[in-house]
């Protein structure tokens, strides 16, 4: 039987796992911090990536469900306020829906969400399936990308500034998750820590934070491949105008 | 309120759909018929594509458990039988597996199938979620891609045993799918076109086979991007061994 991993263990660990398989290495990202992505393909990026901030909220929800502790619940629920926002105050999907119209995209089409890639609906489908039907312990290490999300998030701000200056009105998305995904990172890391008490429980929570890196990197792997190399978006999604391009 | 289409016209529909979204016409398919693939391209459709047939008597067995008519059921299970064979009598996924053992990959690492995209993986398990969670009506018509298999299954044998003369013996899952799809293919356009009776539940089985051919493209694009062009596979996939390449 393996030994039970020390807190330090299990976070260098999760750490490892970020390293190799977190999205910040995609060459989509590369290239995006590169200055050498089109309007066009980030219009696509922008429309595609709607569909994942969508189901965000929706993916809370189902782990507030899931919880039978009303102290958990009572952090867990700021992840749905983040998101959906308040009277009159924009929450994440808002701002990426306002990013997106900053890339020149109409607002309607985006919420409209028809022109999603397929395997870019697969893969958020599958965070939703894997949140729901994998162990509350699961669920929640599965949220734990966002213990990477700030270093490729200020990276972004700086190099999006610099190569794509007509899209800086489009940034608070980004901005506002400078300091949200570290607090929920840090709650869900303690909870993970606390809650993986045999070591196949805590492989258990090191396998699901590997399974949301893949469907992080397949979303983007969908739109390289549509809009990148070699460019080709399947039949019925979203094509990107000639003037963009 | 949209007319009922009568049968001609709600075939014609369906027929449609496979025109322009049927995975006949997908890139990947092409270069394999053309003869471009490497046997270590052929490695990595045959082993994805295993996951895909791993999951069709699964696929099935959702359907027959959704159906209270015992008519159905008797008809429908055959397709389960089919996929898993009897004693002794391979059925589909044994069969796919000696495909895929014709390309020179180890039984055991095609059925462990730990290297399989993350996107083949969620294309299919958004088809097992389909047939879960949509109506009986809309499962049965996701079926339907059998209308157009045959053609795209005959034109592969003569293709592949002119361009890949060693794939040969891996043969036998294409050949039994000859006569088994269109048979399979006849029984769910007539159930269909019975018990879609208003064009609302008409347009729902249309557009439940246009999600299906979505399913299907966009395993290959997975494929294709993987270890074709650009040729990078995600962290963890199937690699191509160079002796392959």
């Amino acid at each position: 039987m393996m030994s039970v991993l020390s807190p330090e263990e299990l976070s260098a660990r999760l750490r490892a796992v970020g390293e190799e398989r977190y999205h910040h290495k995609h060459p989509f990202h590369v290239l995006m911090h590169e200055g050498r992505l089109t309007r066009g393909q980030l219009q696509a990026w922008a429309l595609n990536r709607a569909y994942y901030q969508s189901k965000i909220p929706v993916k809370d929800a189902l782990i507030l469900a899931r919880s039978g502790d009303p102290a958990f619940r009572r952090v867990w629920r700021k992840r749905v306020i983040d998101h959906d926002g308040g009277a009159g105050e924009p929450g994440g999907i808002e701002k990426w829906i306002r990013l997106a119209e900053a890339t020149g995209l109409d607002r309607d089409r985006v919420i409209a969400g028809e022109e999603i890639l397929p395997g870019v609906r697969f893969a958020v489908d599958a965070y939703l399936n894997l949140v729901a039907e994998r162990s509350l312990l699961e669920a929640v290490a599965s949220s734990l990308t966002e213990m990477f999300s700030r270093d490729l998030i200020s990276l972004r701000l700086d190099k999006v500034r610099l190569h794509y200056p007509w899209l800086e009105k489009g940034l608070d998305y980004f901005t506002a998750r400078l300091s949200q995904a570290p607090e929920d990172a840090g709650f869900a890391l303690d909870w993970v820590t606390l809650h993986a008490r045999t070591r196949d429980e805590q492989e258990l929570a090191i396998s699901a934070l590997r399974a949301k890196c893949d469907i992080l990197w397949a979303q983007l792997d969908a739109i390289y491949f549509a809009y990148v190399e070699p460019g080709w978006p399947p039949p019925g999604a979203f094509r990107i105008e000639e003037k963009s391009a």
